[in-house]
């Protein structure tokens, strides 16, 4: 039986101001809450069903301090609308400052919409890309669709949010490609490392105090009539296309 | 004014037995129904904001039917949490029964998400895919949520529902590649056509049904950790490696 005072705590950590206060994130599922006993982040509360200890007996082996709960006190908790396994409430990270020495960065200009923002993490995770760089005004990486969305991968893949003409400025180092509707093609272009790919907001694209920053402009070749693609589709074709040009091994 | 009567017809539509009744279906937000507007689907029933008709101030040319709204009734028509543009009601087409005469068709085999399957519409509307085949467990294509995610392209991209495996029985001249998590390289491999592309269900795959029917099992090469890529990114993908391969013109 989880208290009154509990599920008021669980429940706040839908909004990004009690998360804040509280230093803590929502993680649900199971696929994410495995991942997540699989990582270094610190397990502040879990909620699991018999259903998930019966197919993950290990887990309690691993882990003795967990509350068996009904489905409905899961939905009641969290963000989903069915959720037959797991809830987790975990500790943030203190933000890292250093990026890992990464061939590839993703720099995130305002993406806003979580579920974007976590297929992204999960495409960085998947081309072995550590680093994403994004505004002020991209959606928060704590936000419960983008843990969601990610399907684990928001334990690899690092978030860093901040400025980011200083951040180019700064990494001059760095090809810089950026995605546009009218650039070079990107299966003719010579991709090279080490990059750094800009992806724009949903509806604005690359702000244009970015624009000068920006020495590679490449554009998915278009064979049929649709207007666009979504963020998360553009920057998964294109990390394709890095990768098929320069396998990271 | 909108009538209680329509109000209550329209909200119908959000469900499947109703379209299914009315052969009609919900359109919204305003790059979906600026599509709509000009594609041959017949219009039933459009319901404008000022807004709308201040930024589009066309559509009042050509269309002399419509009823002004607030935003608020748009919401309370439809299924977005904000629309401050126009909804519409359409009219289903007969289904066809020929395919176009594709180098590339994706069959679908039970991809249930409706988001999905609207994302995947865009895919092959970028990537001049005309035809999807998908089974009949495969999200409807008039639901709000495919028509939405679909941001237009559901006037240019046909869905047939059919059987899979009497579909695949039935093309034999086309080469077959089935999206599987341990299958050759798609950067290595020679991608021919005509082809079907068969991707599979969310959290199934391909289903061991069709598996026979599958010439050629490809994979998206990983280069990092994540299990696992959503079938819409996946489709992408795959159909820009397509394309690469074997340009339409």
């Amino acid at each position: 039986m989880i208290s009154k005072q509990q599920v008021k705590f669980v429940k706040s950590l839908k909004l990004k101001k009690y998360r804040k206060k509280a230093e803590s994130f929502l993680v649900e599922g199971a696929k994410n809450v495995i991942e997540l006993l699989n990582s270094d982040f610190v397990i502040q509360h879990l909620y699991l069903t018999d259903k998930f200890l019966q197919e993950y007996p290990d887990v309690r082996k691993s882990f003795s301090s967990y509350e068996i709960c009904t489905e409905k006190e899961l939905v009641d908790l969290g963000t989903f609308q069915s959720n037959e396994y797991a809830l987790a409430v975990a500790g943030m990270k203190p933000h890292k400052t250093n990026l890992s020495d990464n061939n590839l960065i993703i720099a995130l200009d305002d993406v806003s919409d979580p579920g974007n923002l976590g297929t992204i993490i999960r495409i960085a995770d998947w081309y072995g890309i550590e680093d994403i760089v994004a505004s002020k005004d991209t959606a928060d990486f704590y936000n419960p669709k983008v843990i969601n969305a990610s399907m684990g991968s928001f334990t690899r893949v690092d978030v860093h949010y901040m400025d980011l003409d200083q951040f180019l400025n700064q990494n001059q180092t760095h090809a810089v490609y950026g995605a546009y509707l009218e650039g070079e093609n990107v299966h003719e272009s010579k991709l090279v490392s080490p990059a750094i790919l800009v992806m724009g907001n949903e509806s604005k694209g690359i702000g244009e105090q970015l624009k000068s920053h920006v020495n590679h402009k490449i554009t998915i070749p278009r064979y049929g009539k649709a207007e666009s693609l979504n963020v998360a589709i553009s920057t998964a074709i294109i990390c394709d296309n890095f990768r098929r040009k320069d396998p990271k091994k």
